[in-house]
């Protein structure tokens, strides 16, 4: 029950530093092979990680596969499930293009050799350590101190860019700049010069030719595909490549007669996935928004041509409602159409549901897109493999291959977002921070405290934590003062907390902690699953 | 209740391409890539095949995450989860032994090229279509005709043996049997030299210098690593090279630092994860039991060494009847410890829990292991990444690194231990077969059907439907004459069927026919979901 002022102010509190922090703390995420250095965009789920991911991927399978919602005319729309498998035949993906086209614009730095994708090099360059301290120096459109530029190179810019020309030949670069600076007296002729700082190639500052890591000058952008390859089978030759999937989405298309022949579905109909993918991200960023190890849930609505319009309107609502549902603000969430120039030559129309990250705040980043894919993919398949997929519907005694629409969500961005949103400062609390999960994502759902670990009090919450955890993540905790453990469950996000106390033995009532309101009141011990029950459903 | 007779009769008429067969019909398993031919060692999970799949990984979390067992002292046990990422550091695996020693011996064909794994050759050769046209005409210790032999070197061996000795050089190789012949009377003599059919290098009949696919002489044994190579980041080289995961118990040990200093978990305690690895294994055979990319369920628990031979046990038994709780017969699984020289160095004892799976019959295949390793994983990457990873036992005031006890299950191979299991064959029904799942693995729970699709039963069976799936995976269909509809459910495994008809009409009664013993008997429709929550719980 925050104001529009406080609702604000806590958001701009919201840092990705503090969120990764408390992840880490708690046990929500840790980097792969930590003990090992690490490893450049891979993550570990941790106890409450896993908790919360399963949770998101077992809502969307309900809600889509077990109850899907009910059609744009109020029909019963029919969704099956499917698994298949990571590594396919190689000539599925080129038929679905990623072996041709799939590819990042890439950009190798001379001095330190690292890497970068083309289209983040302006942002990461702005981020740079080195670019902030030297415009201090240099401010945009002033004449720079000529004395302060050759302190900074030979003292701080040795350690922070010691790829940039200003460090690597300091002379020269000043040389060169003292001219430009005795030949005109407009600051911002100069600024429009201080490409001298980076060397010959690089044309405007701040620009992509300059490297983000060492401020050396990068390469010509160069096609990188993606997909991570390996070999199946003993001989690491061309005939036996493969590649890991870099989306789930194929997987449905190659077994769409399968189902079809199997299940007695009738179009319209979909088939959902849940499953990792793989992308080799030349700079994986932002925590495991792109990470090069993910999950995917996609799903395949296939329907009839002049269908398709509708359906698509009503699965990008749909799905928007359906993030909605799951706690996340609509003020940090929104529709974006795709214009006429993003779209794939074959796609009719694109949305994506963006929400605001803390690193895209104030703009939005990408949580799931909705394609009308028309029905370019089995057209590919068909053509590539020589199968026969077209549909036969005996009613209209048409046959026709079915256009789809497809919303692609990812289960570990999602998981991003409901950390994102579930993050909430609060000074007054001792944790000054709680997850404030919906009870529906929570990776525990309850924790039961004997409010001393004796007199009888341990056992009673035991029974109550054993009645309690066949039906709910539910936590025990008898140890440490209730302070302490009310601010292990607040950071943890969840939601209710039975505490077992004196009163307990005498009249076989609890406390119930609110974690959102902090309200405390007392409910028979008898009735806390039914309490939960009509809280989280 | 089918007496032991039946029972024998049941299980001897199991063939694995009957219970592929009717994998592929009803949508549990299909080859992955099929349109493109497939591709050798992976699998896609169908509509039904995903569910079951589902099913096995929920009821193994709820069971060793949610809720896991008392201890062997009655003590409750604490383990928690984790989901660590597929792809990680490579000096993981140095550290694990995999990049040294993960290896199968492997031979490969001098004539036809192709690769096998050394251990399975013997069985290949004996299953082989050549080899068994051979044995036809040269039985074991027999002296063979040697018209017999040339009319098949110049017909089918033709066809199945092309790099047979005796197919490509037919009159040398026939001339030298020649000669043995004349030389003795003993059948048992010229059966000892019968290698001559193979050439120079092979030297017992059968044995592994042979060909499987053609008959050709194979290479000397040499090692290959199973691990599948990749490369993360965009420079393909050596600094790059990343593997697959071979098993998932390597991100638990990296993790457990990690997960002790955030879960307040205390020693003894286990780490349970589930997810894919991938091995690239020579010759993958035998359906999902031996595919290149298959689940595993493990979990690692954690214990002072004083107490990991009972823990040991407690759980060799624990594991296996969790198998039996899910339906799995106890003559169908036994437990095999194993011998001495069968253990790694570093561990104390190990035991599988095995299936009789219908390839294996009458013998059994691995399942599950549960090994006692010792604290050599822990040790061995203490070492490697120089982080301290000894557990501080307050109360002893004792630092130790702790030993573990590992239940490594197959979730893959778990599933196929499920469907042959369930795969009962019954001449009396229409569908001459049901699957008999335990009702927790049932892919769907229960059917609903209106007698006929009209008179207002649809209108109820939908308000049925759509009331049970909320809770259930249950499925409606509407068309079609009952008895197919019947039939379809044997075949899907689902445990009870719910018919609406004229009479449901009148009093609010429905039939419930159940699978196994094809009973039916007419409760009020109210009272389904009370049934189902009964008969599932």
């Amino acid at each position: 029950m925050t104001d529009a002022s406080t609702a604000t102010e806590t958001k701009m509190t919201k840092s990705m530093e503090d969120i990764v922090a408390l992840c880490k703390r708690r046990g929500f995420i840790f980097p792969a092979s930590e003990i090992y250095g690490g490893i450049n965009g891979f993550w570990d789920f941790g106890p409450l990680g896993i908790e919360l991911k399963n949770n998101l991927r077992d809502a969307w399978w309900h809600d889509m596969v077990r109850c899907p919602p009910a059609g744009p005319d109020g029909e019963m729309l029919s969704i099956v499930g499917l698994d298949s498998s990571i590594i396919q035949n190689p000539k599925v993906w080129e038929a679905s293009g990623h072996v041709g086209g799939f590819n990042d614009p890439m950009q190798t730095c001379r001095q330190c050799k690292k890497l970068f994708r083309a289209d983040h090099v302006e942002e990461m360059v702005l981020e740079s350590e080195w670019y902030q301290e030297l415009s201090q120096i240099w401010p945009p459109k002033k004449i720079p101190s000529l004395d302060g530029l050759r302190h900074w190179a030979r003292k701080n810019g040795k350690k922070s860019a010691p790829g940039l020309a200003l460090v690597r030949d300091t002379n020269n670069v000043l040389q060169e700049l003292e001219k430009i600076i005795k030949s005109t007296d407009d600051p911002g002729d100069v600024w429009a010069s201080s490409n001298v700082l980076f060397g010959a190639d690089c044309q405007i500052w701040p620009q992509d030719g300059v490297c983000p890591n060492c401020g050396g000058d990068l390469t010509e952008q160069r096609d990188f595909n993606l997909m991570f390859e390996t070999h199946a089978g003993a001989v690491r030759d061309d005939a036996n490549k493969v590649y890991l999937r870099p989306e789930t989405a194929q997987g449905i298309f190659l077994n769409f007669k399968n189902v079809l022949d199997t299940s007695r579905v009738k179009v319209p109909f979909g088939i959902a996935q849940i499953g990792k993918a793989f992308r080799n991200e030349v700079t994986p960023r932002n925590y495991i928004f792109r990470s090069r190890e993910f999950e995917q849930m996609e799903m395949e609505f296939f329907c009839h041509e002049s269908e398709a319009k509708k359906l698509y309107e009503f699965w990008v609502q749909t799905r928007l409602d359906w993030w909605k549902s799951l706690g996340i603000s609509s003020e940090n969430l929104q529709r974006r159409d795709h214009d006429a120039d993003e779209l794939s030559h074959y796609s009719t129309a694109c949305a994506d549901i963006e929400y605001r990250y803390p690193f895209t705040a104030p703009g939005f980043g990408e949580l799931e897109g909705i394609a009308h894919r028309g029905n370019y993919d089995l057209t590919q398949h068909q053509e590539h493999s020589g199968a026969k997929l077209a549909y036969f519907d005996q009613e209209k005694n048409e046959r026709y291959l079915p256009h789809v629409i497809e919303p692609a969500a990812g289960l570990s961005r999602g998981v991003l977002v409901l950390l994102c949103e579930a993050y909430t400062p609060d000074p007054d609390r001792p944790s000054k921070v709680y997850m404030k999960f919906h009870p529906r994502m929570a990776p525990i759902k309850a924790a039961i405290f004997p409010l001393v670990a004796k007199e009888g009090m341990p056992e009673v919450a035991q029974k109550l934590y054993q009645e309690l955890r066949t039906k709910y993540a539910v936590q025990l905790d008898i140890k440490q003062n209730i302070g302490k453990r009310y601010a292990r469950m607040d950071e943890a996000g969840t939601p209710y907390c039975f505490t077992i106390d004196g009163q307990t033995l005498e009249d076989d009532t609890v406390t119930v902690r609110e974690r959102d309101t902090l309200s405390q009141e007392r409910i028979n011990i008898s009735q806390v699953a039914t309490y939960l029950a009509e809280q989280i459903g």
